[in-house]
């Protein structure tokens, strides 16, 4: 089953000879987005500590997340549809992906209980019943104005064992077939495409990863996503899985990789043929007092950079890295105050930004795994 | 005894005939104020929720405060020493006023005992013991680099008996000649001039308050303070002592009431003589969903705002407060969501601004009265 033409487009500028990684571009109404990507999380209509400008002019992200669950419950949809989706309601202007709801309905509601028809939970904000199908997400979704609407499925935890993840994986392929029905069944809502992301499942079984593989490839959507992983196990399983299936899916697809991961993670991936990356440690992170460098993570609050006047990195073009000194943020941090949060937050989503469009661009020159392995050496370590 | 002579400079360009309100500039090595002036509180080398940046561009704020007691425990002297001062420090390049640390200690610290040689207190940070005097609080707020010192003082509370008021404000007067001595025997730090202004106190006592005010006076210092006020009295107090003191103040000083208030107060203080202000209000309050406006006062956690998708003011000039709606902002300061103190700071600070620089227009037009009392109208009522 096909799901009607969208104007989504995907096109592979440069393939790196020594991996799988790939340079690309994906088009959407809302405009370009640079492959590979990290797309910033932004939760409740806004990516915390964040100003939208600041995400345009100084992050220069292409792409933010919103969550489905998030949003329907607070504010809510009837208030989006009355500001023409969320890109009307908080300002930005470029694409938007919206998870289908699932992974925060298993992480954060009450009482949840999954059955073939969906799944029902009380609310973490006032404990009201609500349920979650692969048709009411879809249609959730549309009504958030997502530009990338996410599949309905099960997140198995990790370890979870064979049987269930088998179970839980076939129970994802036939709420993608109602997914992908119901895409078929609606229309945009606000006037521009909206592209369907089907989910691959299986846990750590490369047999079942290979097969969901294959299932979601079947459907030819607009691109396709990897669900299930970053969620525990080792990460060299993370890229085990992640090769397995990068291996089946086709060349032409966007291919997502949900909810990953450190700086290490994401070239890693990237040289496996990963194209899309979100994830909430750069920003979770920072307020916390952890910033990403291309030189390595620094623990902010640590005593050595308590008289360390040089600026959080003079070489990131982004005003938050290039204005505030390390003894300054060290300061906010320890003391709690907002502006601490809101200039880690910058600063480590600049990295992010800047960590893929370097990559973007070794691919295009052709020296991109000489670089990444160069590059992970420094990320990685504490300093 | 006169302290030596400075670079501050007062000129008043404009002087209302129907009140005593007047328009002028204070000239300091680091930049022109237009006065009346709102002075955003940056208590510990932050105002809260804001960057440098918006502080320049949005607010177009032409001075900031900074709390001697905060800074002087956190980040400490010897850091802010290390960066050149709390410019060097936090970034803001233009005049910067340090409170003296006397209300914070009042308020703040534990264990505090006041003697004829000073305050001693324990830190609400670590309980560290510590010894406010008048001679170091001076040389505490020439290491941050303050533009203008204010002088030790006792705040008395609200209400507080003549006794107490009378012999607590000659100490404060003792204080003084000492701060004023300290001054002259010290030097600048940084380069550029730090000038002291000397504090009135005298309570509710319009007596004291004449006597405090020809005590100060004397000095024929950079400027003038009234502390003691906006602790709780009625406003209409407030307004006496404030009047009662302006007709003594010296016309070619400026004039700056400490801790003052909400925008009716600022306005009705304008119209009596003064030139500076300064509050925790406009962010504080914003932290807690109160937004000032030019048409009154919005909790915007009311309901009634729940789908009011206008902008928060579009005409007032700065981003926050013409780029995200009423609606967006509800949202965000239910969800507890940094972003929302992040906008309802700037807006707040915005409209402050905005207000002053007004009252200076109206002033220089002649028809500040009419406007004041017009505004006064729209600005102290709940919409």
């Amino acid at each position: 089953m096909r799901v009607k033409k969208l104007n989504m487009n995907f096109s592979v500028e440069a393939s790196d000879i020594k991996s799988r990684a790939r340079a690309g571009t994906i088009s959407t109404d809302h405009g370009q987005i640079d492959t590979p990507i990290f797309m910033p999380v932004g939760t409740a209509a806004t990516v915390k500590a964040v100003h939208i400008r600041e995400l345009e002019d100084d992050i220069k992200a292409q792409i933010i997340l919103g969550n489905t669950y998030h949003l329907y419950l607070r504010p809510g949809l009837e208030l989006i549809e009355q500001a023409g989706g969320l890109h009307g309601f908080n300002g930005w202007r470029r694409p938007i992906l919206t998870d289908s709801g699932g992974y925060q309905v298993y992480s954060l509601a009450d009482n949840r209980k999954i059955t073939e028809e969906g799944v029902t939970f009380q609310s973490h904000i006032d404990g009201s019943r609500h349920i979650f199908t692969p048709e009411n997400v879809v249609d959730i979704q549309r009504t958030i104005g997502a530009d990338i609407v996410m599949a309905f499925d099960e997140c198995t935890p990790y370890p979870c064992d064979y049987d269930y993840a088998k179970r839980s994986m076939e129970m994802t392929h036939r709420w993608l077939k109602r997914c992908a029905e119901r895409m078929n069944q609606t229309e945009p809502r606000y006037g521009y495409a909206q592209s369907l992301f089907p989910i691959i499942q299986g846990s750590v079984y490369p047999d079942l990863r290979k097969k969901s593989a294959e299932t979601i490839a079947g459907y030819d959507l607009d691109g396709n996503a990897i669900g299930g992983l970053s969620v525990g196990e080792p990460s060299e399983m993370m890229y085990e899985m992640t090769e397995a299936v990068c291996e089946l899916l086709p060349m032409h697809k966007p291919r997502y990789l949900m909810g990953v991961g450190t700086p290490e993670n994401i070239l890693e991936c990237i040289a496996l043929g990963i194209d899309m990356f979100d994830c909430v440690m750069p920003t979770r992170n920072a307020r916390n007092g952890m910033l990403f460098t291309p030189e390595g993570i620094i623990n902010i609050k640590n005593e050595k950079w308590k008289n360390d006047l040089s600026l959080i990195d003079a070489n990131l073009e982004n005003y938050a890295s290039n204005f505030y000194t390390k003894a300054y943020l060290r300061h906010l941090i320890i003391s709690k105050e907002i502006l601490g949060a809101q200039i880690a937050s910058l600063h480590n989503l600049a990295f992010y930004l800047w960590l893929v469009k370097e990559a973007r661009k070794r691919i295009i020159s052709g020296n991109f795994i000489t670089w990444k392995n160069d590059m992970i050496n420094k990320v990685s370590k504490r300093i």
